[in-house]
């Protein structure tokens, strides 16, 4: 007689002990999304001066976030970029995906550890690579059937795959899988990817939620001190729609309803479409999005880009021209675009740009580096790649000033008028 | 009547203010040879721990000098240089030549300014690169006429030649122009190249001599603050002789005849002969040359040769090893070689080596490592190569405390037993 309401009692105190621990982790982790918040300081017109706080550090807004595909920011150093003072930078799912694999990256102690970034990380979900990188793609409800471009090997990505993914890597803030389609797509076409979109999302809501859940905190290894990040990550919406207005606003609105988000993407802009559309796609973006929330514009930019969308309210920014074009001999300076590898600057003493700051500029010649680079030296890559990302690093710094003291316009219209008086060159 | 007296007389003047400039240069030079010293703090048999001191500052000896063929210690920045502690490093007369060269480096300010290495460098004369890499070569005893490896075109070296490629370049040390041949010749093909490469030290020596007297001083440039190196510059002569030791003592007393000179180099070792051999001639020679001098032990490498070379009196070294060697994924460590490459390394949480404390080893584990080289990410190449310079200048700095505290020959034993325990691997 004693034994069965004993045990049944034992059931209700262990059932009640679950749900206890359940409730306990839900308010953990809305304590934890409390870590990320995004703080305006000053604003002129669309444009905000913000702080976006993350769980490993703040990031001054505007900002320019150096694109560390494969775990690195190509040929550089994590010290070169503290150096430098980047605040946040990136990874990539579908690279990381492939090598060395999210699981040994989760292995080695998550993305932070792995390469040794102290900052904020943010991943993007794979959604640009799939469509721009994989080959023979096969897209249904479900997901994104693709060759990996690495050894054609059959992937399957899903929303929820890709949530999985990104917990594994550990980025502060992690990118919703989505469907990306070329700039200048038809209604039709862009509609149906922006509505699969935002199907998408809440897949990746829910599976990040039913992840956080099931996945115990995991404590911080011995042999890798320090916090572990898998258990704070803001997972941010893209807002997609083409080139069409309507479908962006309808894009923002469902969004908005589904969740209350740390901070939005702003996607497929960029990827072939006019200037002038890219620009009036922002303007539309920002009236639909909440003027308290960060924006992230996915994959711009070059410096002018930079400008004209800081004008029109965007915050954040990645971009992997100033690596790649600079490994290309590229580089940016005030005065535009110049390539390092012509005969001109055979005996140049002068740095790259006469009003850099940063350490390729504070030491060498472009003789030098052109040297390097005609020569094929790896110091050569190192040092454009360093003084491009310095660059758009430090423009969205002087922007960020120039909205504290109320003199962006004036600022911007300079900027850009000393930037485009040299005729861009073709890289 | 007039005339003539005053002319005659202006005329002399004219001559006595010729032959009192001369006189002054000369005394300057003298005494610009004065600002290379080597002085010797303690010795273990036949190793000594000195300091030489050169204008562009003291290097610690026994020493590595680090190699930076064009300019640049493959993939390394000066900064990581310094910050590991390299004091003296190496440029390359032929590959400077080819690129950008010589006479840019000059118009550019010398070396020292066009690559900003503010402590002392040596260039090697070329003598290894023409008769290695160079094509079609044809040797006279005025010089050699060879194909540049890079575009097939015809050039050709001559001891004068490469002086004013030197002074051009302005190394603080510049080694002779040497005719070298592989390491395992015979007596007379050893003995020809030998006496050639003493006919052509004495064609240097008397070539710079006329180069420091018929070359102006030159002020540095408002562009170019600093000092000027191209005026105080030591011209090291280089033993050769093969693996026949009398021909090696032939070379030694030769070249101690012919002039005061402020250090030796120890040529045509390293290039094929069996280790025993090459240790063998390191004590035949230490013994032919002066204790007194400092001796620069040329293209000598490999960790264990830096130990057997020190205890045999060596003072310098060089070699691309660790840089060329960290390319390919190979690791010096206490223990002997890895490849990183491995899988075994995949998740492996250790540092390079963990008794290491260079900027790769405090920072990152195996696992990242391995990550960056499998995908072909520069800082991986960075990285192993900052590490293996690293591994090697730390290595002289124990030889040399372990001189200065009587422990060499146990330390040296030690040393040799652990990094030979593990079986080297083929690289």
């Amino acid at each position: 007689m004693f034994d069965t309401p004993t045990r049944s009692s034992v059931g209700w105190f262990f059932l009640y002990g679950l749900i206890v621990r359940q409730v306990s982790r839900v308010s953990a982790l809305a304590s934890r999304t409390m870590s990320f918040s995004f703080e305006i300081e000053a604003t002129a017109g669309a444009a905000r001066a913000g702080v976006f706080s993350t769980p490993h550090g703040d990031v001054k807004t505007p900002a320019f976030m150096p694109v560390g595909t494969l775990a690195t920011v190509k040929s550089l150093d994590p010290d070169d970029l503290v150096q430098m003072g980047a605040s946040m930078i990136l990874g990539n799912a579908y690279h990381l995906h492939l090598r060395p694999g999210d699981e040994i990256v989760r292995e080695m102690g998550g993305l932070h550890q792995f390469m040794r970034w102290e900052g904020p990380i943010l991943t993007d979900s794979g959604g640009f690579q799939v469509f721009s990188l994989a080959q023979l793609r096969t897209l249904s409800e479900k997901g994104v059937e693709f060759q990996s471009h690495l050894d054609g090997s059959r992937r399957f990505f899903t929303p929820e795959l890709v949530m999985q993914i990104e917990r594994n890597i550990g980025a502060d803030v992690i990118m919703q899988f989505d469907h990306v389609i070329p700039g200048q797509s038809d209604e039709p076409t862009a509609r149906d990817a922006s509505e699969r979109s935002i199907r998408w999302l809440a897949r990746c809501l829910a599976e990040l939620k039913r992840l956080e859940l099931s996945q115990p905190l995991e404590e911080p290894r011995e042999e890798f001190p320090g916090d572990n990040p898998r258990n704070h990550q803001a997972l941010f919406p893209i807002v997609q729609g083409g080139i069409h207005a309507p479908l962006r606003r309808q894009a923002a609105q469902a969004i908005r309803a589904m969740n209350d988000w740390a901070g939005f993407g702003i996607g497929g802009l960029s990827v072939g479409e006019e200037k002038d559309a890219m620009y009036e796609m922002i303007e539309v973006v920002e009236e639909a999005l909440p003027p308290t929330h960060p924006r992230y514009l996915m994959g711009v930019g070059f410096p002018e880009d930079l400008v004209e969308a800081i004008r029109r309210g965007v915050d954040l920014f990645d971009c992997v021209a100033p690596t790649r074009m600079g490994r290309n001999g590229t580089v940016f300076t005030r005065d535009g675009r110049l390539n390092i590898k012509r005969t001109e600057y055979r005996t140049d003493p002068r740095p790259l740009d006469p009003d850099c700051d940063c350490a390729a500029c504070t030491r060498f010649t472009r003789a030098y580096i052109r040297h390097l680079f005609v020569s094929d030296e790896i110091l050569g890559l190192r040092l454009l790649s360093l003084h491009n990302v310095h660059f758009l690093l430090s423009l969205a710094r002087n922007a960020r000033l120039a909205i504290q003291t109320g003199d962006l316009d004036a600022w911007a219209r300079d900027w850009l008028a000393r930037y485009r008086t040299a005729s861009p060159l073709t890289v």
